[in-house]
């Protein structure tokens, strides 16, 4: 372990190429769960531009202490902006650049402690982000940090503009796992998220105001249309009586809201020993309408919901706020 | 039908307004499989931030008869520079502009009668995209075009940047089908694409120097490590045998390249009763090792192939070259 990267401050490489050491650091709370990595001479994050041959990792990272995650690559990136406001860290937050400009797949920026990574719609998206993340962090050597998701979702039976915490993240049949196929073998991982992370969200919401926020299940789907019970996609063969049950269905198990990427964060995260928490906005409710008919400030206000409430968190643990 | 806006030329529409006719249009080719559809008095395409109150579609796409799809936004922009080249079409090229700019969640750019779009990666991000286009295609009354999916692959016992033209998309255990989940109910639906169009662009290869092309089965998988077998994520509980005797597996079933979007694709369009073709290049041969490691420049060549191809049956198409 090197302090010296831990602490942040860095150590200056003469190399523009920087080699892993021959012997591999093990990271004590990263679970990297590959024994093939450490045979790898170079490890390419390919879709997000990066390498350990050709870019120093613990120096670029090595000092992260939260990672956020969203869907949208402008929003990850008003986010940083954000942070960059919140935790008011010198120069202009309109400087923050993407770590990832040489690959539009996804969008890097780092403000102080804090990364900010955008990984697209849906389960296979967000899952190829997540493997070069979490060999990132590991090659980086970072160490208690932890993993949020930020991100939008249809309500199910709350008010538009709830913030929901994830309790359990389960899949279309309401079931708190996720299905990994291996080799064309399904292999079934545990959705389970980290419990007093959750349960300090619900605590630092209760601290502000505007910010509505429940704890409740959250149900990801492979699709946002049949898959989540819209009436108003391409192809639809079922009624709003069937949809409207479906939806009962999951709100009497508990889901509250509805996303398109937890099941796979969760089960990740808890495959590597990550603490992680999903924190989503509901921008409608699916018991009234399936069309996003909201005025585009109003969503950009909900939008910001799970933002405010992140970087409240995450200045509690810097000590910035009490 | 309006043949005057099927002839591209469209009509001048004095309000800013656009309100769908109050009986809808039926469409003869698209068979957009919902009924629910022409009770709405307005579809919000919510993904591209079009809608049919907001936008006249039919004036801004009626004229559209062949739609290419690809996962990167960078490069369906230079996808659309090219075929301005191409068609030899009247202003700078570097014009294009991204119709659905007031999102970052898809890129759209309309070249004469030329549709090019990006949709993310894997299953769920194409799948939204693809819901919103068949209605977006529907409600211009768009008939008798072509989709196309040009994208990048692994490939399976080929040379890397070979060209596989989709024969039957398969899902991770070999099974020509894709399973559509609705209202937590397994829906099964055919992936067969249309064997008349793979013909002609096999026959559009042979014309072209440098794009050497195959016919072949594409898989599908939701992962783009543990689902395909790469030794190199973050998790990986298997052995550098395994991996090669899936392969070895999926080789001998007729697959000669593996990505993550070809099963929905062609399931949707058969459904729609759209034809449509996928049209992959392989970056690197799986059975030589599973990190893209090639120089950007000849990534970047690659890459072209399979716009360079469909580029060539759309010319033909137009009755620009014989």
């Amino acid at each position: 372990m090197s302090p010296i990267l831990l602490n942040g401050i860095g150590t200056v490489n003469d190399h523009s190429e920087y080699i892993e050491p021959e012997v591999p650091f093990k990271n004590p709370q990263i679970h990297v769960k590959n024994p093939h990595l450490d045979t790898m001479e170079e490890d390419i994050l390919y879709h997000f531009n990066l390498g350990t041959k050709t870019h120093n990792l613990p120096e670029m990272f090595g000092d992260i202490k939260f990672v956020c995650v969203g869907g949208s690559a402008n929003r990850m990136r008003s986010f940083a902006q954000f942070i960059h406001q919140e935790l008011a860290l010198p120069g202009n937050m309109d400087d923050v650049t993407d770590i990832c400009e040489g690959t539009d797949r996804y969008s890097m920026y780092k403000v102080g402690p804090v990364l900010s990574i955008s990984h697209g719609m849906g389960i296979p998206s967000i899952s190829i982000m997540l493997h070069e993340l979490i060999k990132l962090l590991h090659h980086a050597r970072c160490i208690d940090f932890i993993l949020f998701r930020i991100g939008t979702s249809g309500g199910v039976g709350l008010a538009p503009g709830t913030v929901v915490v994830t309790d359990k993240a389960v899949d279309c049949f309401f079931r708190a796992q996720f299905e990994q196929v291996v080799l064309g073998k399904v292999v079934t991982r545990s959705t389970e998220l980290d419990v007093g992370v959750s349960k300090e969200l619900l605590q630092c919401s209760s601290e502000l105001e505007d910010v509505p926020t429940i704890i409740g299940n959250t149900m990801c789907t492979s699709d946002f249309y049949e898959g989540q019970g819209r009436l108003d996609g391409a192809l639809c063969s079922f009624s709003t009586e069937d949809k409207l049950e479906y939806l009962r269905k999951a709100f009497n198990t508990g889901v509250r809201n509805i996303e398109m990427e937890s099941t796979v964060f969760a089960a990740m995260c808890r495959a590597c020993g990550i603490k992680a928490a999903v924190v989503c906005v509901t921008l409608l409710n699916r018991f009234d309408g399936d069309q996003i008919a909201t005025p585009h400030d109003v969503l950009v206000e909900y939008q910001q919901r799970p933002q405010v409430l992140v970087a409240h968190f995450i200045k509690k643990r810097l000590g910035l706020v009490i």
